[in-house]
Protein backbone atom coordinates (compact mmCIF):
# COMPACT_ATOMS: atom_id res chain seq x y z
CA UNK A 1 0.00 0.00 0.00
CA UNK A 2 3.07 2.16 0.59
CA UNK A 3 3.93 2.57 -2.84
CA UNK A 4 0.47 3.62 -3.38
CA UNK A 5 -0.03 7.08 -2.04
CA UNK A 6 2.54 8.49 -4.15
CA UNK A 7 1.45 10.82 -7.07
CA UNK A 8 3.04 10.28 -10.35
CA UNK A 9 3.89 13.30 -12.59
CA UNK A 10 5.38 12.75 -16.16
CA UNK A 11 5.94 14.98 -19.23
CA UNK A 12 5.55 13.98 -22.86
CA UNK A 13 6.22 16.51 -25.57
CA UNK A 14 2.37 16.70 -27.03
CA UNK A 15 3.77 16.64 -30.69
CA UNK A 16 6.62 14.32 -30.27
CA UNK A 17 5.55 12.60 -27.14
CA UNK A 18 9.22 12.04 -25.73
CA UNK A 19 9.96 13.24 -22.46
CA UNK A 20 12.43 14.78 -20.67
CA UNK A 21 12.26 13.07 -17.56
CA UNK A 22 11.58 9.50 -18.43
CA UNK A 23 13.66 6.68 -20.47
CA UNK A 24 12.15 5.34 -22.89
CA UNK A 25 12.21 1.69 -24.26
CA UNK A 26 13.89 1.14 -27.70
CA UNK A 27 12.67 -1.38 -30.20
CA UNK A 28 15.01 -1.30 -32.92
CA UNK A 29 14.39 -3.45 -36.25
CA UNK A 30 16.68 -6.14 -35.21
CA UNK A 31 14.36 -6.65 -32.68
CA UNK A 32 11.53 -7.91 -34.72
CA UNK A 33 13.19 -10.46 -36.46
CA UNK A 34 10.39 -12.73 -38.78
CA UNK A 35 7.59 -9.94 -37.88
CA UNK A 36 7.40 -8.20 -41.44
CA UNK A 37 6.49 -10.08 -44.23
CA UNK A 38 9.53 -9.95 -46.43
CA UNK A 39 12.27 -11.41 -44.71
CA UNK A 40 14.78 -10.54 -47.59
CA UNK A 41 14.21 -6.57 -47.05
CA UNK A 42 13.91 -7.04 -43.18
CA UNK A 43 17.46 -8.73 -43.37
CA UNK A 44 19.11 -5.91 -45.79
CA UNK A 45 17.95 -3.23 -43.40
CA UNK A 46 18.75 -4.61 -40.45
CA UNK A 47 22.16 -5.70 -42.00
CA UNK A 48 22.45 -1.80 -43.23
CA UNK A 49 24.46 -0.12 -41.10
CA UNK A 50 21.55 1.83 -39.26
CA UNK A 51 19.04 -0.79 -38.46
CA UNK A 52 16.76 2.01 -37.65
CA UNK A 53 14.80 2.14 -34.77
CA UNK A 54 11.13 1.44 -35.22
CA UNK A 55 9.38 2.65 -32.06
CA UNK A 56 9.86 3.59 -28.60
CA UNK A 57 7.49 3.84 -25.65
CA UNK A 58 7.52 4.41 -21.76
CA UNK A 59 7.02 2.40 -18.86
CA UNK A 60 6.11 3.97 -15.74
CA UNK A 61 7.23 3.16 -12.19
CA UNK A 62 3.33 2.55 -11.18
CA UNK A 63 2.25 -0.20 -8.73
CA UNK A 64 1.06 -3.33 -11.08
CA UNK A 65 -2.12 -3.40 -9.13
CA UNK A 66 -5.53 -3.85 -10.65
CA UNK A 67 -6.64 -0.25 -9.46
CA UNK A 68 -3.55 1.29 -10.86
CA UNK A 69 -3.35 3.00 -14.25
CA UNK A 70 -0.26 2.74 -16.20
CA UNK A 71 0.26 4.77 -19.16
CA UNK A 72 2.81 7.01 -21.68
CA UNK A 73 3.06 7.60 -24.72
CA UNK A 74 4.37 5.33 -27.96
CA UNK A 75 6.42 7.06 -30.81
CA UNK A 76 6.66 4.70 -34.29
CA UNK A 77 8.61 5.92 -36.62
CA UNK A 78 8.22 6.47 -40.45
CA UNK A 79 9.45 4.11 -42.71
CA UNK A 80 8.88 0.85 -44.38
CA UNK A 81 10.18 -3.02 -44.69
CA UNK A 82 9.38 -3.92 -47.98
CA UNK A 83 5.70 -2.76 -48.70
CA UNK A 84 5.01 -3.02 -45.08
CA UNK A 85 5.16 0.01 -42.62
CA UNK A 86 6.89 0.56 -39.65
CA UNK A 87 4.67 -0.73 -36.96
CA UNK A 88 5.03 -1.68 -32.92
CA UNK A 89 5.18 -5.78 -32.31
CA UNK A 90 1.80 -5.68 -30.99
CA UNK A 91 0.45 -7.63 -28.16
CA UNK A 92 -2.10 -9.39 -26.39
CA UNK A 93 -2.72 -8.63 -22.65
CA UNK A 94 -2.07 -10.88 -19.92
CA UNK A 95 -4.52 -10.38 -18.35
CA UNK A 96 -6.88 -10.58 -22.01
CA UNK A 97 -10.06 -9.12 -20.10
CA UNK A 98 -8.61 -6.07 -20.26
CA UNK A 99 -8.89 -3.22 -22.39
CA UNK A 100 -6.56 -0.11 -23.38
CA UNK A 101 -6.86 3.47 -24.77
CA UNK A 102 -4.86 5.36 -27.41
CA UNK A 103 -5.66 8.96 -27.81
CA UNK A 104 -3.26 9.82 -31.01
CA UNK A 105 -1.34 13.16 -30.35
CA UNK A 106 0.19 13.35 -34.02
CA UNK A 107 1.13 11.56 -37.23
CA UNK A 108 -0.94 9.35 -39.35
CA UNK A 109 -1.62 5.80 -39.06
CA UNK A 110 -3.95 2.46 -37.86
CA UNK A 111 -4.50 0.54 -34.95
CA UNK A 112 -4.89 -3.19 -35.95
CA UNK A 113 -6.51 -5.35 -33.84
CA UNK A 114 -7.66 -9.38 -33.69
CA UNK A 115 -9.00 -11.47 -30.73
CA UNK A 116 -8.27 -15.00 -30.24
CA UNK A 117 -11.23 -16.46 -31.75
CA UNK A 118 -10.32 -14.91 -35.64
CA UNK A 119 -12.05 -11.48 -35.44
CA UNK A 120 -10.15 -8.77 -36.52
CA UNK A 121 -10.53 -4.95 -37.09
CA UNK A 122 -8.67 -1.78 -37.64
CA UNK A 123 -9.11 1.98 -36.91
CA UNK A 124 -7.67 5.39 -38.28
CA UNK A 125 -5.28 7.00 -35.94
CA UNK A 126 -5.07 10.88 -37.09
CA UNK A 127 -4.31 13.96 -34.48
CA UNK A 128 -7.39 14.24 -31.79
CA UNK A 129 -8.63 10.56 -32.40
CA UNK A 130 -8.85 8.36 -29.57
CA UNK A 131 -9.20 4.65 -30.21
CA UNK A 132 -10.12 1.99 -27.37
CA UNK A 133 -8.91 -1.46 -28.44
CA UNK A 134 -11.83 -3.44 -26.57
CA UNK A 135 -10.72 -6.49 -23.84
CA UNK A 136 -9.36 -9.52 -25.25
CA UNK A 137 -8.01 -7.99 -28.81
CA UNK A 138 -4.26 -7.68 -29.20
CA UNK A 139 -3.37 -4.49 -30.92
CA UNK A 140 -0.86 -3.01 -32.93
CA UNK A 141 -0.02 0.72 -34.01
CA UNK A 142 1.22 1.26 -37.69
CA UNK A 143 2.49 4.15 -39.08
CA UNK A 144 1.61 5.09 -42.56
CA UNK A 145 2.86 8.77 -42.89
CA UNK A 146 5.91 10.69 -43.22
CA UNK A 147 5.87 11.72 -39.46
CA UNK A 148 6.03 9.91 -36.65
CA UNK A 149 2.79 8.39 -35.15
CA UNK A 150 2.44 9.59 -31.44
CA UNK A 151 -0.35 7.98 -29.20
CA UNK A 152 -0.73 8.18 -25.46
CA UNK A 153 -2.21 5.25 -23.64
CA UNK A 154 -3.53 4.14 -20.90
CA UNK A 155 -4.85 0.82 -19.46
CA UNK A 156 -4.85 -1.38 -16.06
CA UNK A 157 -1.43 -1.75 -14.73
CA UNK A 158 -1.66 -5.16 -13.84
CA UNK A 159 -3.00 -6.50 -17.19
CA UNK A 160 0.86 -7.84 -18.22
CA UNK A 161 1.71 -7.95 -22.09
CA UNK A 162 1.75 -11.13 -23.79
CA UNK A 163 4.20 -10.48 -27.31
CA UNK A 164 4.42 -13.97 -27.60
CA UNK A 165 1.64 -15.22 -28.85
CA UNK A 166 1.80 -12.50 -31.89
CA UNK A 167 5.50 -13.60 -31.85
CA UNK A 168 5.02 -17.34 -32.67
CA UNK A 169 1.46 -17.12 -34.68
CA UNK A 170 1.73 -13.22 -36.65
CA UNK A 171 -1.24 -11.18 -37.08
CA UNK A 172 -4.23 -12.77 -39.70
CA UNK A 173 -4.03 -9.27 -41.07
CA UNK A 174 -1.08 -6.88 -42.62
CA UNK A 175 -0.92 -3.29 -44.07
CA UNK A 176 0.74 -2.44 -47.18
CA UNK A 177 1.78 0.22 -49.19
CA UNK A 178 -0.08 -0.43 -52.74
CA UNK A 179 -0.05 2.35 -55.53
CA UNK A 180 0.91 4.67 -52.84
CA UNK A 181 -2.27 3.83 -50.60
CA UNK A 182 -2.52 1.61 -47.75
CA UNK A 183 -3.71 -1.50 -48.07
CA UNK A 184 -4.96 -4.70 -45.58
CA UNK A 185 -4.22 -8.03 -46.61
CA UNK A 186 -4.19 -11.58 -45.39
CA UNK A 187 -1.05 -12.34 -44.03
CA UNK A 188 0.95 -15.09 -45.74
CA UNK A 189 2.85 -16.13 -43.18
CA UNK A 190 -0.02 -16.12 -40.46
CA UNK A 191 0.29 -19.67 -38.18
CA UNK B 1 -19.69 -10.20 -23.44
CA UNK B 2 -21.34 -8.98 -26.80
CA UNK B 3 -20.73 -5.27 -25.88
CA UNK B 4 -16.87 -5.58 -24.91
CA UNK B 5 -16.86 -6.57 -28.65
CA UNK B 6 -16.78 -3.14 -29.83
CA UNK B 7 -14.18 -0.73 -30.76
CA UNK B 8 -14.96 2.51 -30.03
CA UNK B 9 -13.53 5.71 -31.25
CA UNK B 10 -14.10 9.27 -30.39
CA UNK B 11 -12.52 12.66 -31.59
CA UNK B 12 -11.53 15.15 -28.86
CA UNK B 13 -9.86 18.45 -30.43
CA UNK B 14 -5.94 18.25 -28.84
CA UNK B 15 -5.82 22.51 -27.73
CA UNK B 16 -9.99 22.47 -26.87
CA UNK B 17 -10.60 19.43 -25.87
CA UNK B 18 -14.17 19.43 -27.54
CA UNK B 19 -15.44 16.44 -30.07
CA UNK B 20 -17.40 16.81 -32.95
CA UNK B 21 -19.12 13.69 -32.84
CA UNK B 22 -19.41 12.90 -28.48
CA UNK B 23 -22.05 14.87 -26.55
CA UNK B 24 -20.50 16.73 -23.50
CA UNK B 25 -21.44 17.09 -19.77
CA UNK B 26 -21.46 20.41 -18.42
CA UNK B 27 -21.35 21.82 -15.19
CA UNK B 28 -22.85 26.04 -14.78
CA UNK B 29 -21.77 27.48 -11.94
CA UNK B 30 -25.12 27.07 -10.20
CA UNK B 31 -24.93 23.24 -9.87
CA UNK B 32 -22.01 24.04 -7.76
CA UNK B 33 -23.51 25.62 -4.60
CA UNK B 34 -21.56 25.62 -1.46
CA UNK B 35 -18.70 24.36 -3.37
CA UNK B 36 -16.74 27.51 -3.71
CA UNK B 37 -15.77 29.28 0.15
CA UNK B 38 -17.37 32.63 -0.86
CA UNK B 39 -21.17 32.44 -0.76
CA UNK B 40 -22.08 35.65 -1.62
CA UNK B 41 -19.64 36.20 -4.76
CA UNK B 42 -21.16 32.78 -5.80
CA UNK B 43 -24.28 33.72 -5.66
CA UNK B 44 -23.88 37.35 -7.42
CA UNK B 45 -22.25 35.17 -10.02
CA UNK B 46 -24.91 32.32 -10.45
CA UNK B 47 -27.77 35.17 -10.15
CA UNK B 48 -25.91 37.19 -12.98
CA UNK B 49 -27.58 36.85 -16.63
CA UNK B 50 -24.81 34.50 -17.60
CA UNK B 51 -24.62 31.09 -14.35
CA UNK B 52 -21.31 30.83 -16.26
CA UNK B 53 -20.36 27.60 -17.69
CA UNK B 54 -17.70 26.15 -14.89
CA UNK B 55 -16.94 22.79 -16.41
CA UNK B 56 -17.56 20.05 -18.89
CA UNK B 57 -16.48 16.14 -19.64
CA UNK B 58 -17.38 13.42 -21.62
CA UNK B 59 -18.78 9.99 -20.37
CA UNK B 60 -18.60 7.75 -23.19
CA UNK B 61 -20.64 4.53 -23.84
CA UNK B 62 -18.16 1.71 -23.01
CA UNK B 63 -19.24 -0.84 -20.88
CA UNK B 64 -18.55 -0.22 -17.21
CA UNK B 65 -16.38 -3.84 -16.05
CA UNK B 66 -13.28 -3.74 -13.94
CA UNK B 67 -11.04 -4.95 -17.85
CA UNK B 68 -12.69 -1.69 -19.50
CA UNK B 69 -11.25 1.86 -19.57
CA UNK B 70 -13.19 5.05 -19.39
CA UNK B 71 -11.77 7.98 -20.98
CA UNK B 72 -12.37 11.22 -22.44
CA UNK B 73 -11.70 15.21 -22.16
CA UNK B 74 -12.22 17.75 -19.41
CA UNK B 75 -12.74 21.45 -19.78
CA UNK B 76 -12.03 23.71 -17.38
CA UNK B 77 -12.79 27.39 -17.99
CA UNK B 78 -10.89 30.26 -17.15
CA UNK B 79 -12.97 32.26 -14.16
CA UNK B 80 -12.89 33.00 -10.22
CA UNK B 81 -15.52 33.25 -7.73
CA UNK B 82 -14.08 35.57 -5.13
CA UNK B 83 -10.71 34.69 -5.15
CA UNK B 84 -11.15 31.35 -5.54
CA UNK B 85 -10.30 29.64 -8.98
CA UNK B 86 -13.01 27.91 -11.28
CA UNK B 87 -12.49 24.08 -10.26
CA UNK B 88 -14.10 20.60 -11.06
CA UNK B 89 -16.42 19.42 -8.59
CA UNK B 90 -14.21 16.47 -7.62
CA UNK B 91 -15.05 13.48 -6.72
CA UNK B 92 -13.69 9.93 -4.72
CA UNK B 93 -13.91 6.78 -7.06
CA UNK B 94 -16.36 4.54 -5.88
CA UNK B 95 -14.49 1.65 -5.54
CA UNK B 96 -11.83 3.84 -3.47
CA UNK B 97 -8.56 1.68 -4.35
CA UNK B 98 -8.50 2.22 -8.22
CA UNK B 99 -6.48 5.45 -9.82
CA UNK B 100 -6.83 7.67 -12.88
CA UNK B 101 -4.37 9.82 -15.21
CA UNK B 102 -4.57 12.57 -16.41
CA UNK B 103 -3.43 14.40 -19.53
CA UNK B 104 -2.72 18.20 -19.81
CA UNK B 105 -3.68 18.62 -23.35
CA UNK B 106 -3.60 22.64 -22.71
CA UNK B 107 -3.88 25.45 -20.06
CA UNK B 108 -2.64 26.07 -16.85
CA UNK B 109 -3.90 24.81 -13.52
CA UNK B 110 -3.22 22.27 -10.68
CA UNK B 111 -4.66 18.53 -9.70
CA UNK B 112 -5.47 18.83 -5.67
CA UNK B 113 -5.97 15.73 -4.30
CA UNK B 114 -6.78 13.84 -0.94
CA UNK B 115 -7.38 10.77 0.87
CA UNK B 116 -10.33 9.78 3.41
CA UNK B 117 -7.06 9.65 5.76
CA UNK B 118 -6.60 13.15 5.58
CA UNK B 119 -3.16 13.12 3.26
CA UNK B 120 -3.21 15.94 0.66
CA UNK B 121 -0.80 16.30 -2.51
CA UNK B 122 -1.06 19.07 -4.86
CA UNK B 123 0.78 19.05 -8.52
CA UNK B 124 1.22 21.43 -11.43
CA UNK B 125 -1.00 21.00 -14.77
CA UNK B 126 0.60 22.61 -18.09
CA UNK B 127 0.51 21.26 -21.60
CA UNK B 128 2.31 18.01 -22.14
CA UNK B 129 2.25 16.86 -18.60
CA UNK B 130 0.50 13.90 -17.24
CA UNK B 131 -0.08 13.41 -13.46
CA UNK B 132 -1.72 9.98 -11.81
CA UNK B 133 -4.23 10.48 -8.94
CA UNK B 134 -2.95 7.09 -7.25
CA UNK B 135 -5.56 4.66 -5.39
CA UNK B 136 -7.48 6.24 -3.00
CA UNK B 137 -7.56 9.75 -3.62
CA UNK B 138 -10.24 12.48 -4.18
CA UNK B 139 -9.04 14.77 -7.45
CA UNK B 140 -9.96 17.98 -8.56
CA UNK B 141 -8.99 19.85 -11.48
CA UNK B 142 -8.55 23.85 -11.32
CA UNK B 143 -8.14 26.24 -13.63
CA UNK B 144 -5.36 29.28 -12.59
CA UNK B 145 -4.31 30.28 -16.11
CA UNK B 146 -6.87 32.81 -18.82
CA UNK B 147 -7.33 29.90 -21.08
CA UNK B 148 -8.95 26.65 -20.72
CA UNK B 149 -8.03 23.73 -18.53
CA UNK B 150 -8.25 20.36 -21.02
CA UNK B 151 -6.96 17.42 -20.10
CA UNK B 152 -7.07 13.91 -21.33
CA UNK B 153 -8.33 11.51 -18.51
CA UNK B 154 -8.74 7.17 -18.42
CA UNK B 155 -9.42 5.07 -15.31
CA UNK B 156 -11.15 1.96 -15.00
CA UNK B 157 -14.73 1.79 -15.92
CA UNK B 158 -16.06 0.47 -13.45
CA UNK B 159 -14.84 3.10 -10.77
CA UNK B 160 -17.84 4.81 -10.25
CA UNK B 161 -17.67 8.66 -9.33
CA UNK B 162 -18.45 9.45 -5.51
CA UNK B 163 -19.40 12.73 -5.54
CA UNK B 164 -21.32 12.94 -2.27
CA UNK B 165 -18.64 13.19 0.37
CA UNK B 166 -17.09 16.05 -1.45
CA UNK B 167 -20.24 18.20 -1.34
CA UNK B 168 -20.97 16.98 1.82
CA UNK B 169 -17.50 17.63 3.66
CA UNK B 170 -15.78 20.00 0.99
CA UNK B 171 -11.75 19.67 0.33
CA UNK B 172 -8.93 20.41 2.94
CA UNK B 173 -7.26 22.78 1.19
CA UNK B 174 -8.51 24.96 -1.56
CA UNK B 175 -6.61 27.28 -4.25
CA UNK B 176 -7.35 31.32 -4.12
CA UNK B 177 -5.38 34.18 -6.07
CA UNK B 178 -3.98 36.17 -3.81
CA UNK B 179 -1.51 38.74 -5.12
CA UNK B 180 -2.18 37.89 -8.39
CA UNK B 181 -0.78 34.51 -7.46
CA UNK B 182 -2.47 30.88 -6.38
CA UNK B 183 -2.53 29.76 -3.04
CA UNK B 184 -3.30 26.57 -1.15
CA UNK B 185 -4.73 27.84 1.63
CA UNK B 186 -6.74 25.86 4.78
CA UNK B 187 -10.43 25.50 3.53
CA UNK B 188 -12.40 27.57 6.10
CA UNK B 189 -15.89 25.48 5.31
CA UNK B 190 -14.57 22.24 5.59
CA UNK B 191 -16.49 19.51 7.99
Amino acid sequence: MALNTESVVADFNLLTGLSKSKESTKRNLSRMKGMFHDDLSFDELVNSESDPLVYEFYELDIPQTAGDILFGTSIVYPGKVGGEYFMTKGHFHTILETGEVYYCLSGDGYMLMENPEGDWKIEKFEPGQAVYVPPRYAHRSINIGEQPLVTFFAFRADAGHDYGTIETKGYRKLVIEKDGKPEVIDNPKWK
